[in-house]
């Protein structure tokens, strides 16, 4: 590894997945003191959102007084919230980030490609008020069939402070990270980021890939906690950079967060299986799966048959 | 992927570690059923060997009947035991393997580096007898420092059928998998095979390095049940393959095989963890790892401090 890039810690936010973003109180606690101590540049605390369909637990809208709390127990690190481009417009922002402004210093956004042009605007109106703004596009094993929107990315590098390539099905392997980063590099000079998804086992391999290629941020999660089969894992992505010597890392306080993050992946069950890893290797989205996975209801072999189904119906349209 | 690999499932041989290789009989039924009729090439059943200290289950030993039940259950297939080569000396080989004539095809060694040329007298006596001879030649990632073993190659073309590289720390990068491919194959014509283990969650991406890069047969077992972190999983592998349009998996009985070792990691927890994942990356054996961590009694920080331990003194001789 030449160049140490910055590490997003974004447990409690993609983690939300599995628990309706209800966490444990003493859990965050710990999380956020033992994140303090460890050398992780970012940390992703949740959603920001106004009020959407159904229950949604604290880390989905953190109110100023979570905010408030976690800073406090993270003092030393930079706060980072995401907004869900489809539901939010550049009118909100005053009212939604506003009350921020002390806590978080980045604002993510997860944009499908297709509302690019609108994430911008919004891009711009979030930038205004002061804060990073950094761009989550998901997608990104299509980028090579419909790359069109990267276009929109000139004279965007005074906007967008970072620019993830997300792999959403979990799908992508090295050869293919490397080419999506040739072609989002011709297009910007935005500091690139990965966000990997572990269907395939491949997201440590993929994100080791990104950095070789010029990648300057990349995302974790404790236990690799998040939708679906889940995210690099924090402890293995910082048990590498302490043998190679990049970082020292103290183990004692990580052990025993992960300890409980471990025990709580006994209950909600994340991390790849064969129905992961099927609608990875053939990019169907993970949504589905993980309602069917989740429900604890179904067969493995029916997941798999209905999953071959909606291939096979993809490929005939 | 250029060229297919020949595949080898090594589920009950390595598996073994966990369960002390005693397995439920309707479990190797099912598995040897489903095995049949994927695109397996190789089944790895067991150990056989002179006895020795401890109670060892069936499956360590493989004694006749047990081959005969399941070359019955698995026809097409080919299968394989392993040999320990510590233990096993030329003298042994016509009473040890003279009964699996009519069922084994190869018969792999695992061999220490500094045993070669030991391992070479006994691969003559077992191919003499008519079978297949595999080397499975472990901790790879140290030959880069001490490879004067592989000049006992020389020759040995006609002996040797398969020479596995095992990674057997699972501490392994794609660039190592290169550079040790590199070397071998300045040494010998040999098959190649590759061996990995997943404490880095590189298993898979070792795997497709090693076969882009000339290995011609790789290991794979079902829910990656193994030794320490275990192994490259069977069904990823296949579901690679399958999307790959290289091979048609039928997932029905797959999925099946795939949830009950799934319900026994459960109880015997293979797969990696921050044990694991440290000792991967500082080249510790995960024999040790695998006793601390399967007696579930001691935190997963008094692990790590002891395996930090180990490394300091393997840093001071």
């Amino acid at each position: 590894m030449k160049n140490k890039p910055l590490l997003l810690d974004c447990t409690l936010r993609d983690g939300g997945y599995y628990t309706n973003w209800d966490f444990d109180e003493d859990l965050v606690a710990e999380y956020c003191r033992t994140v303090e101590n460890l050398p992780i540049d970012y940390v992703e605390v949740g959603y920001r959102s106004i009020p959407v369909k159904g229950y949604l637990g604290e880390y989905f809208y953190c109110p100023e007084y979570v905010l408030k709390k976690l800073k406090k127990l993270m003092p030393s690190k930079k706060l980072v919230i995401i907004l869900n481009e489809k539901d939010i417009r550049a009118s909100h922002v005053n009212e939604l980030l506003g009350p921020c402004k002390d806590y978080i210093k980045l604002v993510r956004l997860a944009i499908d490609p297709s509302n690019f042009k609108r994430a911008i605007v919004l891009a711009k109106a979030i930038k205004k008020m002061g804060f990073e703004v950094g761009f989550n596009v998901m997608y990104m094993s299509n980028w090579k069939e419909n790359s069109s929107f990267l276009d929109l990315l000139e004279d965007l590098d005074n906007t967008i402070d970072y620019f993830y390539m997300v792999d959403s099905f979990g799908g992508v392997f090295p050869k293919d990270v490397i080419e999506i980063i040739d072609l989002v590099k011709s297009k910007t000079n935005c500091a690139l980021g990965f966000h990997g998804h572990n269907n395939l086992e491949m997201a440590m391999a993929n994100t080791l890939t990104a950095i070789d290629h010029g990648c300057s941020i990349v995302d974790a999660t404790i236990t690799g906690m998040g939708r679906g089969a889940g995210n690099l894992r924090t402890e293995l992505f910082l048990t590498y950079l302490d043998s190679q010597k990049i970082e020292r890392i103290e183990y004692n306080n990580l052990s025993a967060v992960v300890s409980k993050f471990e025990k709580l992946k006994t209950e909600f069950l994340w991390g790849t299986s064969l129905p992961y890893m099927f609608s990875g290797a053939n990019s169907l989205p993970q949504k589905q799966v993980m309602e069917w996975v989740g429900m604890n209801r179904y067969p493995i072999s029916s997941i798999v048959n209905a999953l071959n189904n909606q291939k096979e119906a993809v490929e005939d349209n």
